[in-house]
């Protein structure tokens, strides 16, 4: 496995491999399964089309807000580097902050309906960090293929919105997310839990999973009474305060006034002490 | 000469033409002499890397504000596509608008600080609408260089800075600016000036090359003096209405507050009549 730590060396090896496709797993690192699927599937997918697997390391600061955790941020990278390996991948570009941004950098890619929503809207600034980012490094690593986690659903539907507008000539798969034994969704912040929050963590994806089922049944036949039992559900959680709970259309991620034609999909947010986790779920 | 009206025919030509790189010039038609000047280095260029031109002509809705000339902009594709056949030209997109922007669509490419002065301070949105666009040209015809006329010699500033904020791989070249006999720079709304503004239209270019012409001797000392010279000389356009003067950084369009080390452009913008027309000089 060859590690890229900066541009250059990435061109280098982008001239070196031309002739093959790749398949590129962006990441901000501190990786675990739920990474691990994700190279696991494009390993998958390079195989079937005869390329490589490129994976990106870059904790990326401009889709931090100021009070978030940037600096906190877990970046154990010969940890990460390790388990690339064991997953296949063939390459990893590992760029520092100055080397991905100028100072006077002055253009930005954003999104303007998706990402308005959600957590979009408790993290302004957030997905045009994401999309100037996954731009940079579409255009750094020139894929035919990228693989994103569904576990960032929103961030998944922002970047195919970005592929389709800017007419990116590249693929984008959306692998499913990764759990614990009690469902709880992996995540670089679950470290952060303390042991009581921990324990009480997995009953937001329980709220959610047992929500869709209302609604797959017909139990649950309009939004608003999938609401009303989601918050029920979610009451559970004493230690936790709801950023939010929504019931969209997967692609548009529009609020759906009714169950009809659309695909629904369940997204929450919670804050456990001050670790925000995310989770989601399809209705099937 | 290959003429792709959508991006499927785009795609199968590029499909076609995989080995070959290719030299891009976008247009919004209604070519002219300035235009074929693009496409004659586009032709040397692609001579010298083994390469092939390929044009857009797209007229951009998104560029132009609601009260500007989008609808009356001049659209004259038969003659267009023969002046781009006469200069070598390979291959030719010539997307509708619906083909380029989907009615939901929700991404934009902005740049914050080479835009927001000279033409951007009383066009806003414009250059918004330029990144994005160009950002699409570039990835739908995936060129190794492209090429923009120093005419728009803002515009040419924004695109290189989204290529370097960005990393396109793509090299970016700037063209001289082709006059007519009486120096008037060409420009598709040079039809639009009655026979009185036509000849009064020299004038921006005349005051513009005099007030370089002193820089470069030494008599005009300070910026504020070469000001005051450009606006005398200037007045004789009496049917003008000045938008801008500035004398600015030629990479950072910051205006220069002394002549130093950094390499000074001229730039300037008149109304004559409702026609707004742009020129710039280089001081040598």
């Amino acid at each position: 496995m060859d590690v890229l730590p900066d541009k250059t060396t990435l061109r280098h090896w982008l001239s070196a491999h031309r002739d093959r496709p790749r398949v590129l797993v962006p990441t901000m690192g501190a990786l675990h399964r739920g990474h691990t699927s994700l190279f696991d599937r494009a390993r998958t997918e390079a195989g079937r089309i005869g390329g490589e697997v490129i994976a990106t390391i870059f904790v990326n600061p401009t889709q931090f807000a100021p009070h978030e955790d940037f600096d906190a941020y877990p970046r154990p990278l010969e940890a990460d580097l390790a388990l690339c390996r064991a997953h296949g991948v063939d390459a990893v570009f590992t760029p520092v902050a100055h080397e991905m941004y100028a100072p006077d950098r002055s253009i930005t890619v954003s999104e303007s309906r998706l990402s308005t929503t959600l957590c979009g809207a408790s993290r302004p600034g957030h997905f045009d960090g994401v999309c100037t980012v996954v731009a940079k490094l579409f255009l750094l690593t020139q894929p035919a293929l990228a693989v994103f986690g569904e576990k960032d659903f929103q961030q998944l539907a922002v970047i195919r919105r970005m592929v389709r507008d800017l007419d990116f000539p590249i693929g984008i798969i959306g692998a499913p997310t990764v759990r614990e034994e009690d469902r709880l969704a992996l995540s670089s912040r679950n470290v952060y839990l303390s042991s009581e929050e921990r324990a009480q963590a997995p009953i937001l994806q329980r709220a959610l999973a047992t929500t869709a089922r209302g609604i797959a049944s017909g139990d649950l036949a309009t939004p608003e009474t999938a609401r009303v039992h989601f918050l029920a559900a979610f009451a559970d959680a004493t230690l936790a305060r709801l950023d939010y709970f929504e019931i969209v259309d997967a692609s548009t991620l529009e609020p759906l006034q009714s169950f009809g034609a659309n695909e629904p999909r369940l997204l929450a947010a919670a804050f456990f002490g001050k670790t925000r986790l995310i989770d989601n779920v399809e209705v099937s």
